[in-house]
């Protein structure tokens, strides 16, 4: 736990986070001429998403400081993930949300008897608020970029680590909402590299959605502050945060360590998604394909080599968001079971 | 590999499968008066459900046999799981579904590339009709009794004794629906206990749901065969299977090993849902629920010992049928930036 600001685990607060599965893409590799690729399967954490890494680590932190009160602000899920864990630990649970929040999204938040309130307004208002709110009840809002969270985010970048030694990762991609994910990232590979364990960082490619891109425009304008861009909307949904709270940081963090940030469309995040299902069985949600789309991107610039080491971080499951599936045009057949056969025939 | 008919693991066909955790569920022991209880979570597969514990068999055994296509029969968790392991395995993937089965619950499958086909008609001889069929047309069905899908089963077994070594569990509560995963968790068992490595197999309690229970209906009655029970209908969907293939064969298991199948309702399988993902965090299918809805219903007849040592197999994710969740009556709640102080107050 040297790495860590906690005690020391407690298993009791656990549901099986983390030790998420590095897995070879042989097949993608191989179909779009690309160099090594592995993804970093986020999708295996409790709630289907890596949001868990940082929830686990705020709610011990909470735990260790006697707070019996926690929530968070969230599209989705994060509420879900702090939901979870706030049951497991025998916490009071407040969500916030997006007045747009899909349904469904904050009924797998309220099952777990979190107090759901969707809110009217502006998001970048409210994530400043819940703190205002949060002090005034005891309540510890643990958002995106919760320094704690951040710490739990560390903890991914510390298995790819492990999980490629002795090799190492040359590009990391990464999709880009608040920005705290990514610098729970990129700190745990500077962390390595300041204790002189590894020679040098990967470089770091975050992904937006076109639709929802402030940190990426900053980027390519040279900018080295985020602006709010208005009325955001891609089907990347997770990830549409008009005005992300750490971009600012991770900005400099990126231009400090040669990283970027791009920006993908809504078809290329469809296609993307598609690619890795039918040639990987990975199913995520559109917000997770935007890091192959970005991938296929750098390829088509030409930018990698044939013995680079390609990370994917796919950081959420497509079962959290059935519907969009709606975009991929799949069909459907009937038959009886005596006109089966003829059907299986004309496939 | 020897407990296993393989010719050695293929990392190219994982999807990170397997070594699920096994929880204590601490909090729920001391709020109900329960031995202790562990929740083994199948929940954390790559598909969300134990099914690709024995999908990821079967489709070794197909690859060693140098089969290309494969198939399977399925109410939705198999047909997502075949499908994602067909992908990986570059294979071409068929899903056989019943009429009624939710759109959403195909589009899972169908995201893979799968071929998908709805199937008015029976579905006990839809079962038999998908043998016929790919043996004519050369496509593997791996159907839910399928031998090598129950392997794979067994190793959900081996890892609940490995994890709780030295100890040994007392009971291990399973939903109910082919036969299929039970008979494997057995068959993990009793290998054991021939292999002289444990002294006594646990008791294993199979749980249906009352809307469609008829391996229980068989087993409560004294018979040696199951019935086929008439218009099936229960919120636990997965394990709706009104002509179970293997359950003359569990009957026969159970009996000779002194286990039992018992029946919830839909209201104790929605209660236990409510108090899973309450008490400790884990939010589970209806199908899985009826676990703690069995071992509840088994408490209340004065059959635990207080230092019995009971496991619940937790079988898919919840995140797999949102919309059930209107079933659990939650609240959601409103506010502007400004009425939140108020409204958190009020909670």
């Amino acid at each position: 736990m040297e790495f860590l600001p906690l005690s020391g685990a407690d298993e009791s607060l656990s549901l099986g986070e983390g030790d998420s599965p590095l897995l070879p893409l042989i097949r993608l590799q191989h179909k779009f001429e690309l160099p090594s690729v592995w993804a970093k399967d986020e999708m295996l954490n409790p709630t289907g998403s890596f949001k868990d890494r940082g929830t686990v680590v705020a709610v011990h932190r909470a735990k260790d400081s006697g707070v019996r009160k926690i929530g968070t602000v969230s599209t989705g899920n994060m509420g879900a993930s702090t939901a979870a864990y706030g049951a497991r630990a025998g916490m009071q649970v407040f969500v916030l949300a997006k007045e747009d929040t899909p349904r469904e999204k904050l009924l797998s938040a309220g099952v777990h008897g979190a107090h759901l309130v969707q809110i009217r307004g502006d998001y970048g208002e409210l994530f400043l608020e819940s703190y205002r709110v949060g002090s005034r009840h005891g309540i510890y809002f643990m958002n995106s970029t919760d320094p704690f969270r951040i710490e739990g985010y560390k903890i991914i970048g510390f298995e790819i680590y492990e999980q490629l030694r002795p090799r190492l990762p040359h590009y990391i991609f990464v999709p880009v909402s608040s920005g705290g994910h990514l610098i729970g990232l990129m700190k745990a590979f500077i962390e390595l590299s300041r204790a002189g364990i590894i020679p040098s960082l990967p470089v770091f490619i975050g992904v937006q959605a076109q639709g929802c891109s402030p940190i990426a425009q900053a980027f390519s304008s040279g900018r080295a502050r985020v602006s709010r861009v208005p009325a955001p909307g891609s089907v990347a949904q997770s990830i549409n945060n008009p005005s992300p709270p750490g971009g600012n940081l991770l900005l400099h963090m990126l231009r400090e360590h040669d990283g970027a940030v791009t920006a993908v469309t809504d078809e290329e995040i469809l296609t993307a998604q598609r690619i890795l299902a039918r040639e990987e069985g990975l199913f995520c949600l559109p917000a997770s394909a935007t890091v192959l789309a970005g991938m296929l991107k750098i390829r088509d610039e030409g930018r990698f080599r044939p013995d680079d080491r390609v990370v994917l971080v796919i950081t959420g499951s497509g079962f959290k968001n059935i519907p969009v599936l709606e975009h991929q045009a799949l069909s459907i057949h009937s038959a009886t079971p005596a006109s089966l056969d003829a059907l299986i025939a004309s496939l």
